[in-house]
Formats: C-alpha cells, structure tokens, sequence
C-alpha cells in the first residue's frame, strides 16, 4: 500500500486528469471529489475510479472541457446542462442556483442532465445540508436490478440520497442503493470466492442463488424486494424521464459496449425548513428523535461512520494499493 | 357475509359518523375515503375502520366538525391545519392548493398538520397523478419499528407514497410502508396463530423470531433491514419535526394509551412535469421503461392489483363480515 495526504492525492488526481484532457475547472472538480471520498474511506468512489475517467475522456464520449449551463426553468426548477462532462463540476455549478430557489420558494429540484458518471451522492446532499437545508438526490446508472416478479437487469442500483441538518452535529447523510447490495460488493465476492445472500440476486433462470458469478450473469434484486424494486422503478422515471436524460436500459445503448462510466441524469430536491416554520425548534424537535436513537444499545446513524471516517483520515492520510498507484502513474 | 354496493356502504358510514357527531363535510370526506380503499379491495382501510373513527368522535379527542384551513407560507408550501379532524377532509381542502402552486412553481409541498389518522396514502398521490403531477406522501405514526442496531420500537411504520401519471393507463402509484410487514398482517397472523418471516422484527430481547406475538412484544423491522429502518428515520423528520408536527413516539405520548387513531402529520410533494420539459415527450419516455417491464414474465407493476380490483367492484361491491356489518349498526 502507499500511503498519501489527501492533498498529495488530490494533486495526482488533478495532474492525471489535466495529462489527459480535462481542462484546470473540470479536473479539480472531479478530483476534489474523488478526494472527498478517499476522506471519508470510501475509496470505491476515490482514486479507483480515476483509469474510468481517463479512458471516458480519451474515447471523445467524455468532454473534458465542459462548461456546464444552469437554466431556471421554474421559480423552482433549475436545470443543468453538464455539456458532456463529468457529474462534479456541473454539481458544483448547480449548488448555489439549488439553494436560492429553495430559499425563495421553500422546495425546489435540480434537474442534472447531460453529465457523466454521477457518482456517490452524499456530497451534494451533505452541502445542503450544510446551508441549513434538507435534501434528497436520486440518479439511474446501467441495468442491474429486475423488476418485481422479472428475471432479466432493467433498473439501475438507483441510489437515493438524503440529508438533515443538524443541531451541534455533522448533518444526517444517507445514501443508499435500492438494490440490496452494491454491484461492487458483489464483483469483489465473485473475484474473492465468497459467496452472496440469496436476497442479492437471482441467476439468468430467475431462480434464487448465493453465488455471486450467477447473479452477475443474472440481476440483482431491490432491497426487501419488491418494495426496493418500487424504489428502483421510482428512481427511473424522477431521474430519467421526468427530466430529460436516459433510462438505465438507455445509458447502457449509449455506451454501446465501451464499459465506460455512464451518461444520464440527476434529480436533486431542496427544501428550506425556514419555509415551514421556524429552523432552529425545528432541529431541535429533530434532535428529540437522535436523542431517542441513542439511547439504545447498538444504534448508530446512517453516514455516523464516514464522519469518524473523515477526521481520522485528515490527520493520517489514506492509502491505495500499490498496483493501483502505479497504474495512475502509468496514466501521466 | 354482507354484500353492499359501494353507495350503500357510502351511506352507512356517513350516517354512521354523522350521527356520532360528526357534520356532514367530515362524515362525507371520511366516508367517501373508506369507501374509495373498499372500492380498491383494500377492507383495512375501509369500514374496519369506522369504530375507530366513531371511538375517536366520542372520546372528544377528534373534533367530529373540523374547519380545516390551508395558508401558503411560501411559493411553494402550503401549510394545512386539520383543525383536529380526520385526515380525509384537509386532504381534500389541500388539493387544488397544492396543485396550483405546484404548476406555477415547478415543484411544490404541502405540510398537514393537526389532523387524526393519516391512512393508506395512495388516493392523494393518485389525484395528484390525475392531474398530471409527480406525487409524493409521507406520514409517521406510532411507534412500532426499531431504529437500525436497536431493539425497542421507535419509528412509525412509516409509509411512503408515490405516483407518475402515464399515457393511456392509470397512474403508476405505490403506497409502501417502510417496515418489512403492515402491522396488520402481523396481528392477523397473531390472531390466526400463523409463523412470520424472519424479516419482520425482533423479540424484546433483540433476538430474531418468527412468532408474530414476539414481534408485538419487541419490533418491528425496516424492510431490507437498516435500509428501510433509514427510510423510516427520513419520513419522521420530514412529515414530523419539519411540519412541525408529531413524531411517532409523540403521536403515542399525546394518545395516552386511549388507543385511538394516531395524531400526526403528513407531507405531500408535487412535481409539475411540464415545468422540466415537455409534459408529453415525458409520460412518453415513461411509457418505454413500462413496455420494458411489461415484457418481462411474471412482473406487475405496483398498484396494478388495485385498478382491476376497482372495476370489479364497481360492478359487483363488496362484502363485509356480518360481526362488522352488526358492529357498525351497533352505532347508529
């Protein structure tokens, strides 16, 4: 393993991205936010990703260059064209746009369009947070998950993110798949030999299986179920259609075959508590019920791990597999 | 077994409500709201429920004569004070409210507070569907499920609801709960003297059990585990301490072990499609990822059980038990 600071990883992310057409804008913004997940120990979203990028924008699919445009498109509803690029610059462009429409209208959404690889989404979540606001995010990917009662992948893992803002505390962050695991989690069973829950998937005969290869070559399942597969369908039509970018089963087309980082869409809500009542009583009425989860034995919050996460790792710095650090080296 | 068409059924639980005290916009708006869940072959949330509805009246928890009143607090929220009453008759004076702000602004919220038993969701969201909307619902409730790690009952069942208006079907509209059973189906199977899953909750000692009167004793659990218990913890900020109402552990607090119907509050979000795009390009790309599942074997969409159990009933009606049919003439 080799062992980095943050900001020496964020520089070799940023200086890969820049050797390999990204232009100064767009490489810092997807290296802060590979950077932010190495912070928060989540390096399946970190540096590990930093070859997807590459090949994305070496192929021409991925424009390197993006200026992202934000529209208002409602007093309610912005939208942000990513112009081809990857998901964090346009993320970072639509933040404050999201957070006035809020402010001014008590709710509002951003439509993301047009972007690639929209990753982990608590960042954006969390940053509402942050300005005190409340907020969901949801994005489609490839086709993994079936349908209830279906055999063959349709949905996407379909994430759903969602923040609160906290009193005397770092905000409540989650982020979760509507399938019952992560795709990740399941290639790295099938690469370790271990096997997989049987709720995790079922093989190409839709029968139930615990061996990982067999759902990878079938469809994962929603998380309890129908009921996640309802999420999955759900997270479709809001973050698909509802604002103009592709369907999983679309993304996929796309890609035609490259194995690259998906193209499609985002939808993120923001409501401003200010708006219904008065902020502060209302994160202190939330702080009864976090109080109320404490005291019982063996609770911990959603996201409570990645915030021990980030202050550890911003005093001892992270580490990545040598061969990984070599294959970035390889990519200057 | 008591056949009745839905009118009859209609009239025997407004005559019901209205000679046990309340006036005649309540009993019609509670009324018409149990006939339309026995219309959808849904009888938990039909007549069941009218001696609850009467106890309620009768004890002078609920006000049997509610006003309830809708302020706008923003561009995009409407705030609607239930005045005491049931759910059925603010939900019905919230509508079009919701409904304009939603067209005008993208993106709208409508906060109920002040209102008893916030049952099965579904008929708001799919008025909103009807209307072309985007619909979303939230409620808390009592305290049934435990918080992901702990063993004691804290989060409310928890429902979520959603619908999409489609092109030339009715709407896709789910209404689920965020625990792995309905509390319902555990009583019954207490009562029938039937095992549950493994899934569907702990014993007081935080132990798995397949005894639903274990379950009862101890809590429930979110469906797909720690997922569902999240989603759970996210519906009990937004539909409590945001609207500034009920938590569910509060909703118990404020009952007093009467036993009655919850006191609580619910949130509703509205998407106008037509502010993100062209309404109808929409609900046509909507329709694409539907043909997909739709030729996939074995699969039914959320909801789908319901729109062909409407039609029959519509033409045949429906039957009660006598023991209920005996009960309800019991309290006129």
């Amino acid at each position: 393993m080799v062992r980095l600071t943050l900001e020496e990883g964020r520089k070799l992310a940023f200086d890969c991205l820049v050797n390999n057409g990204c232009d100064e804008d767009n490489a810092r913004a997807s290296a802060d936010r590979m950077i932010q997940a190495e912070g928060d120990g989540c390096p399946s979203h970190g540096l590990f990703r930093l070859g997807w990028y590459v090949k994305g924008v070496k192929s021409g699919r991925v424009n390197g260059k993006a200026r992202p445009v934000a529209d208002v498109l409602a007093p309610g509803v912005v939208r942000i064209d990513g112009d081809g690029g990857f998901a964090p610059l346009g993320q970072r462009v639509a933040h404050e746009a999201l957070v006035s429409l809020a402010r001014n209208n008590g709710i509002a959404a951003a439509a993301f369009v047009n972007m690639f690889h929209v990753a982990a989404m608590w960042p954006e979540v969390e940053a509402l947070a942050d300005a005190g606001l409340v907020g969901f995010a949801f994005t489609p990917s490839y086709p993994y998950v079936a349908p209830a009662g279906g055999s063959k992948p349709l949905y996407g893992t379909n994430p759903m993110g969602f923040s609160w803002p906290r009193e005397g505390a770092p905000p409540l962050v989650f982020d979760q798949a509507s399938s019952s695991m992560a795709r990740g989690e399941i290639m790295i069973a099938a690469r370790d030999g271990h096997s997989v829950p049987a709720t995790a998937g079922i093989g190409p005969d839709g029968e139930e299986t615990t061996d990982p290869n067999v759902v990878l070559k079938g469809a994962q399942l929603g998380f309890g179920g129908y009921k996640g597969a309802a999420l999955a369908l759900m997270v479709e039509l809001i973050a698909g259609p509802l604002i103009g970018d592709f369907l999983s089963i679309e993304a996929e087309e796309d890609d035609g075959g490259q194995g690259g980082p998906p193209k499609g869409g985002e939808l993120i809500i923001a409501m401003e508590p200010a708006c219904f009542g008065d902020a502060d009583a209302i994160r202190a009425h939330g702080e009864k019920l976090f109080a109320a989860i404490a005291e019982q034995e063996g609770t911990r919050l959603p996201g409570e791990r990645r915030f021990q996460n980030r202050e550890r790792i911003a005093r001892e710095g992270f580490e990545v597999p040598q061969v990984l650090y070599d294959e970035i080296a390889g990519l200057m």
